[in-house]
């Protein structure tokens, strides 16, 4: 580091970029081969991580070296450890090794995608990633960019979502065109188990709480397709507009699958928009054994799932598929002079704009591109029925033991239990575990009992760490119950 | 690399990760030294990228030389070089080194920030980063975590505005209580040279175009006041709900700087929540010296800059502010029973979730604390500074040269132009300048005339390079005048 050169810039130079980054890749692959060693679960209190800095930013620049033992210090306390293979919460956000190396690149080349002109291959490769995945887990043809519709890469599954509802509403009410306020009639329909983010995406599109029809669902959490029908024929006679209807395959409570053919039929029939939310669940496609629970996804206006989750691409990563592509740019669009330009105005190229809400995106697309070469088709359908053996495995031990029960039977990788000693029991068990900090899990209410979910998906987790888990639930239940 | 290893598990080895992770920082600093031998426009057509690429997705992994070669042959000839101190277009969405590392630790990490409880740093760093900002920029008190307020990184400006918008929509409205649809009566207000986002964000939230006032603008294209006025007493007068009002400190088209104080107290009066959008142009107030651009923002109801456009911290890093937090989180809270935990009941903690659209979030504020504490306050001065003095002498030879015109006097660091001989001979020149490569500029409209922008903000820009765009845009419209 030469100081003169530094002081006089203040830029970091090509020798400390050099230096500090070799340094920082050694601390993420020292990170991973340490991981297991620290709590799953922050234990931190609130407040405590910000006690440790400082009130008022620094005047003058810092030496780097000190910004790098501060993570260590100040930071990692403070980190719930997604990446561990002992992270069994939620839904994974699972990574890997070319994943993270493709954001590195991605932050390097710093390009604003939103446009094909600000820059061509961050908008042709994610149009070809996204082509590869309907290839890999066999979506239908109309999703491809060769057809009418085609993918983009979403932040999340709430922004899929949203997109998804406002395409629907535009459709129903020729919005845009009309420039008018959308209409209090308008109808939202989902299983009394879907993401909290149609509840959101309803509100945020202006629609009303009050016109979100939640269905009811059979045994197995999943949509009841004939209440689904009786209710959009009650909401026609009540002079109601059916608009959209969210199916969703994997539920994030249970992992419930809402029966797509048969919804899509009715939707189909009703000319109503059908989503398919595959936020998780979506990645065990890449197997074909698993492809039932993409059964009927022809009927589907539109479809999501989530590398971010279940395909060790870090987050952000949602990959948004459409039927007619027009829809949604037609939601979307909105073309200022200053973002006028010769290949925008040829209709050659898509401008990635006016597929969702943001006007600038990142090159994202690099993360898929890293990861599929990295792994081919088969790495990655490896990882997808190993994580499914390894939480049917779980399950198993869970059914044979007489202190526990299934809540459900796990169609894939989220197995939801109980001890049977009743919802204050599960809460002290789930609180003792988690605060071991040898795992984590977390909980739903089904049917109105407090159930565990323990969720198979982060990237190195192996047999032994479930079996470790499932002793360590099975000894703190004893302890619980014998106190 | 052990060929057994990688085959049994298909994962990148923690020694492939160290090798290949430091051969991609070295490309990264290569990239750097040598970024001004590209076009900085690339000079692909469309359809180029892809069809360098494979039209199936590998069955097997492939190894990962093969793919770091490949970013050389087959991504950067299709990347418009937004990093080459040569890029003068749109606005800047300028990097730094400590801003790319700090994105590859967030990549590391791997953490999901949508509540405290699943990583306390990740939240807490965030709230410590947006109050240092708030000191750094002299931002009113009632933005600060300690008063009613506070900020939240979103993704974008459209996203902050957005949520702004919904937000004053829910303050007039009590729409979520109320649970129904939002009235057809809710009038939004901007002026003509506001933000296409603004247009994009009343689409979504269901007001309709038709209820989107764009005010006209005085002579610098600066919203006025008077007509802001006029026309929300019109609004009333007919019976509508006037809600929202954007004022714009340094306009996409032109920089002008909307009088915010003079709005601010129509405002207050009249009731209507005022978001400000300083998306670029709220860096400058780092400096003293530029702080006018705020004047009279303690009257605004929410505000957002972009550190991502012109404070060296990589995209996407936009900071939003509000005054009563309590009505954004009103907005966007949903709490389904698999998210509930203890920390989040006790009030005690900020869950992100609730401040914007997405539930899922990454550890965004590691490159701001990167990025102030490796420049320092006086370092990230030192450089608004320069870029300023860049632009306004950029615009001292404009405006010396009697074949050339200011479109506008520049404010800050992008300056508004153009050659006398009209819009063709413009039109030309800015096709001209960017087909070479040496260069990228973008245009705009103001009244009604095709004018050139330069925008100076990109990390590595020096007065070389200003010098040199001048001398090419004189050089070039010499020789289309000649023709």
């Amino acid at each position: 580091m030469s100081t003169t050169e530094h002081t006089s810039s203040f830029h970091m130079t090509p020798g400390e970029f050099r230096q500090f980054g070799k340094e920082m890749v050694d601390w993420i692959a020292d990170y991973y081969e340490n991981i297991e060693q620290f709590p799953v679960l922050s234990q931190v209190q609130p407040g405590e991580i910000r006690a440790g800095l400082p009130d008022s930013p620094p005047q003058n620049g810092e030496p780097f070296d000190q910004v790098l033992q501060d993570i260590e210090n100040l930071i990692l306390p403070g980190i719930t450890h997604w990446q561990s293979p002992n992270f069994f919460a939620f839904f994974p956000a699972n990574t890997s090794g070319p994943s993270i190396l493709a954001e590195l690149l991605s932050a390097g080349l710093g390009v604003q995608g939103m446009m094909w002109i600000t820059s061509p291959a961050c908008t042709e490769l994610e149009t070809h990633m996204l082509d590869w995945l309907a290839e890999m887990l066999d979506l239908p043809e109309k999703f491809r960019s060769s057809s009418t519709g085609g993918g983009v890469i979403q932040d999340t599954a709430s922004s899929a979502t949203l997109s998804a509802l406002l395409a629907a509403r535009e459709r129903s009410t020729n919005y845009s065109s009309n420039d008018i306020g959308v209409e209090n009639n308008l109808i939202v329909y989902a299983s009394t188990q879907t993401h909290s983010s149609i509840e959101k995406a309803v509100k945020i599109a202006g629609l009303g709480k009050k016109n979100l029809r939640l269905i009811e669902v059979d045994e197995q959490f999943a949509m009841r397709p004939g209440l689904l029908k009786a209710q959009i024929q009650a909401d026609r006679q009540a002079g109601l507009v059916p608009c959209f209807v969210c199916a969703t395959v994997g539920t994030t409570s249970s992992n419930a699958l809402d029966p797509v053919r048969e919804i899509g039929e009715i939707c189909a029939q009703e000319g109503i928009w059908l989503h398919v939310d595959a936020a998780m669940s979506g990645t065990a496609a890449l197997a074909p054994e698993y492809r039932l629970i993409q059964d009927g996804l022809e009927l589907a206006d539109s479809y999501c799932f989530n590398p971010h989750k279940w395909m060790f691409t870090n987050f952000d990563c949602d990959c948004f598929y459409v039927s007619d592509r027009a829809s949604l740019i037609k939601t979307f669009s909105v073309l200022p002079e200053y973002l006028r330009n010769k290949a925008t105005e040829s209709g050659a190229v898509i401008d990635y704009r006016d597929w969702h809400i943001q006007l600038g995106r990142r090159f994202r697309s690099l993360k898929l591109w890293f990861v599929i070469r990295h792994y081919g088709v088969e790495g990655l359908r490896f990882h997808v029925r190993k994580h499914v053996n390894l939480a049917q495995q779980f399950a198993s031990w869970v059914a044979a033991d007489p202190d526990f029960e299934l809540a459900v039977s796990p169609p894939l990788n989220l197995v939801c239990f109980r001890h049977i000693g009743g919802d204050e029991v599960n809460r002290q068990l789930l609180e003792a575990v988690n605060q071991s900090g040898k795992l984590y899990l977390t909980h739903t209410s089904l049917d109105d009992r407090f159930t565990l979910r323990l969720c198979v998906g982060q990237t190195n987790t192996e047999e032994e760490h479930v079996r470790q888990a499932w002793e360590l639930l099975r000894s703190t239940a004893t302890n619980i119950s014998q106190t």
